[in-house]
């Protein structure tokens, strides 16, 4: 049975090395995150996802969950006490708001911990992990009141929320959705109507489900300008804001799925349940989008999380499992054989793992100091520039991370060769349960559109412009540093290749809106190529450095060798991307749904 | 859920208008198949897949194997009643010696009759999948004595066959095993020690099991040189040649899976069971490969065949599932939303999921018409191109078209989005089942080096070279087609790459044994991709000449609008893989394995 490894080292590279947060200390939250504070809650987090719930991991996926008569949900052993355990540990509050019972730690820090949670139990971590979200959307658009109702429990973990967006006839296509809302006039409302894939919908584990529930008041416009948020909680708070009265939802069936077999899936009846409208009629799209950006985000982390898992897990096997010789004469020489990392085509596939692991971190930690400072950061420059990079990236840290992460841990999957096919080797639940990440919170098709239909254009193309911007300036301000030069090189070419497949998709694409969504993976996949290749440059450079100031920690010359990796045998696919990026959509579409 | 329709169409697209197989009616057993009688064969073969194996794959999936305490194995409902029907219907003599039993028709009919087996019910098709190769080896390595008592009851399928050549210490590695053989003086040996993944090791659809056993004779030399064959029946024959006492034998466990649940993968324990020497002592391996070149061949039809069903399903979902409208203006006005096959990327997916089912029915049928003229042509000369073919393009099929298939699948599961997760829709079943396929009868990288290895410089490179005029030749015979021209320069553009990687590998493969391991496995996807170009330049000829004819048959234009999306969509991949191969080993093999 492989082991977790907490990936501490690695993520105090990120935040100490490459991303330098001790320079935020002034702001509001990071002055409480000194290296010391940062370091000692990352051990911490570290060992609870490495002690309580990993190994909870492969029960949650030979149990799965069970739906009673009643409409009550069995959890696997043991969810429920590490539930438990995760909320009186204060893990939930970390960087939520003090105003409500909050730490009001940086969200970076949030990132990094749940980077471990979801690594070691990507079931379970669905269960507090909409919680966040849906606490957000209430803070950004509810009332006094329901935030005062709500917030604290939800920040503390007491109670859970989820998200009801689709039902069985709109997923993506919200604009015919048809769960009802009907006033009761007393400021409440009736809601009816049928939602599925509900994660964590019902449960045991936390003492009451807030349910944020996408609905039309009856009378509405039709589509998507005809669609409210309410709060539906399970339990209806009584006048001491304690779980009260059963509301009319429950959960109407279970989801047989080919992975997180831990989460609950649910099927989610309302009958006539009492709701609360969260903001104006008819603009809850706006306010669930809170909630909605926040899951991407979160969604792109697992994509990380279970390829660090797979990685840790093939390099173990591939140090251990020993099978011929290699191509340059024998390693192990005592052995029977060498083990089989040292054969071209395993590296190919670990150097592959951890060119994604590593950059997917690096990325993924700066998204989030990004979301700290579009709310923190004192000059209004900087709030706007990172506000800008939040919602320009959501959509390659939602899809790149997936399609990547996933590609990692099948690679992760193929070193162990027939063990991999087998459960007990663990890997091949780490492969069904990354599946679904490239689908759920909006399919990676529907992020590339939202990329370029959506987030190019935005604020005429302020945000793609200013990244532009940032990544000439690194190049600039690095020029004439020689050892630096093939990661400059490398960065200024590959975005040399994304600017022009913009430059043409602006073009081509208000010409015919078919050629934008052909170009829209592509060119997605294109902008997360750049991303990395800024990573891995700014990775190196600080690498480089501390080996010049005389540090002999071996991680700088390990990050060097696979950064240089990467430049060798990624940066090659930009221009295949490019080229179908310019194919456009002629051949794409030029069959009839009748000729397939 | 879904339905399967055989794609006798396109089969016969391939069968009479690409590669014209009535030419060769000349030949042994093809004057047999007739046009006519090939089509009723694959009408009555489609039939039996559709509706005897297809809906038995669920149930297989469902219900799995058990194992019983006494060693015997139950296998899902209905796949015994299954098996006697295939049986009965002649289907597992399809092509076989009519010497012992056979039909003597072509291979290329019977891997079309697979392709459907394999695509309606992938784990039931391995029982009597793995047969063929066994029976094939006892006939190219058996005495005359063998043969008589094993291939009759083989063909007909009333025996079953395995390949049992894994230890739990090595797979790849066969140079380590320890299975023992101790002569017994009477001509039979003592076989005792472990096998393990031994598909259909044990099951009660056949009245006998044939396991082809590799061991080492006591005191024989180490490693693959003193490797031996042993045929080894669960029933040993008695003296009319009808099962009669029960060898030592026997199933020890089943591996739980990821996939494939339907098929049996034993634990097989040895216990001084009765074996007989196939062909001489410490020979083994070579009469083996017999069988492992048959099953890589039938692996790599796995993957396209997975595909294919795949490729029904998503389809049959793009264009009944309704959702968003199109970018260009609604094409389904009355209704509340577009089928999404109008959404390009939707569409991309299921052009790339064209694309690969075509060309790779087209180059399986090819390969397999191959094996057939290998042993069949009236002239030495084609029937040693063929050999070199087979020899050369057998990793090709087996690591191409699984890596492709996979992916495949998975695109067709994305289309599905949400209910692609779930159980209900059948396809993350077959994403389940195709994750396999990488990985057994020799994972990817092993074919990878297999290639570049051992088949590019065999007999002084003379296959290659022969591939390579036969490109040319191609490109130069159809020199001044207009409307092929596309399709000419793209195979020839992609021909000159895998010549410089060709190139490149010769030189610097042997300079340093690890830059031919580092460049594999970019090398046989290049390989891949020319092949399809080969094969889509053939198709687009054939449906130019065809629509000249004035052919208003609607599959021609089809095959021209999907090779022109291969041509745009993919042929994009040759550089970037070339780059790869021509990145050699340095940074691959930088860090030593302390350092990851």
């Amino acid at each position: 049975m492989p082991s977790y490894r907490a990936p501490i080292r690695d993520q105090r590279f990120v935040l100490n090395d490459v991303l330098n947060i001790q320079q935020y200390s002034n702001l509001p939250g990071f002055s409480d995150a000194s290296a010391d504070i940062v370091d000692a809650i990352l051990e911490e987090g570290g060992k609870f996802c490495e002690n309580v719930l990993y190994p909870l991991n492969k029960v949650g996926d030979h149990e799965g969950c069970r739906l009673q008569p009643d409409g009550e949900v069995v959890v696997p052993n043991g969810f429920k006490e590490a539930y438990d355990q995760l909320t009186e540990g204060g893990w939930t509050a970390l960087s939520a708001d003090p105003e409500y019972g909050g730490q009001g730690l940086p969200h970076y820090l949030n990132l990094a911990f749940n980077e471990m949670v979801t690594a070691t139990n990507m079931a379970f971590g669905m269960y507090p992990g909409l919680t966040g979200g849906a606490a957000q959307a209430l803070h950004v658009g509810g009332s006094d009141e329901q935030k005062q109702l709500y917030l604290p429990k939800m920040i503390s973990g007491e109670w859970s929320g989820t998200m009801n967006l689709t039902e069985p006839h709109c997923g993506t296509d919200l604009g015919m959705l048809r769960t009802k809302a009907v006033p009761n006039g007393d400021g409440t409302y009736k809601i009816s109507g049928q939602k599925i894939w509900i994660s964590a919908g019902e449960h045991p584990m936390s003492q009451n489900i807030i349910h944020l529930v996408l609905a039309r008041v009856e009378g509405a416009p039709a589509g998507v300008k005809g669609i409210s948020l309410f709060v539906v909680p399970k339990f209806i708070p009584d006048e001491n804001g304690n779980p009260g009265k059963r509301n009319g939802v429950k959960c109407g069936g279970l989801e047989e799925k080919m992975g997180i077999h831990g989460n609950a899936t649910c099927v989610m009846n309302y009958d006539e349940a009492t709701g609360w409208l969260v903001g104006e009629e008819n603009k809850g799209l706006r306010i669930m989008f809170v909630m909605m950006n926040e899951a991407r985000l979160g969604v792109g982390l697992q994509g990380l999380a279970l390829a660090e898992t797979a990685y840790q897990y093939s390099l173990a096997f591939a140090k251990d499992r020993i099978q011929g010789r290699s191509l340059t004469g024998p390693k192990n020489p005592d052995g029977p054989a060498d083990p089989i990392i040292v054969h071209p085509d395993v590296r190919r596939m670990l150097m592959d793992q951890k060119v994604f692991v590593e950059a997917g971190r690096a990325f993924t930690l700066w998204t989030a100091l990004q979301g700290d400072l579009e709310h923190k950061a004192a000059d209004e420059e900087t709030r706007t520039k990172s506000g800008d990079y939040m919602a320009l990236l959501t959509p390659i840290v939602k899809a790149y991370l997936t399609d990547k992460g996933y590609d990692s841990v099948s690679k992760g999957l193929q070193i162990h060769g027939g063990s991999g096919f087998t459960r007990e080797w663990g890997i091949e639940q780490l492969l069904r349960d990354a599946r679904i990440t490239l689908i759920y919170e909006g399919t990676n098709g529907v992020q590339a559109l939202d990329l370029v239909g959506r987030k190019l254009a935005m604020n005429g193309m302020r945000p793609i412009n200013t990244f532009f911007a940032e990544m000439d300036a690194f190049v600039a301000d690095n020029k004439g540093n020689k050892e630096l030069e093939p990661f400059l090189d490398g960065l200024a070419a590959t975005k040399a290749k994304l600017q022009k497949a913009t430059n043409w998709l602006v073009e081509k694409g208000l010409e015919n809106f078919d050629n934008a969504g052909a170009a829209s993976t592509d060119y997605l996949h294109l902008f997360g190529l750049t991303c990395f290749a800024w990573m891995w440059g700014r990775m190196a450079k600080v690498s480089l450095e501390k080996i010049a100031e005389g540090s002999d920690d071996p991680i700088y010359a390990s990050k060097l060798a696979t950064g240089h990796y990467f430049l060798q045998r990624w940066l090659p696919d930009a221009d295949a991307h490019l080229a179908k990026v310019e194919a456009g959509a002629d051949t794409m579409m030029a069959l009839t749904a009748e000729q397939f």
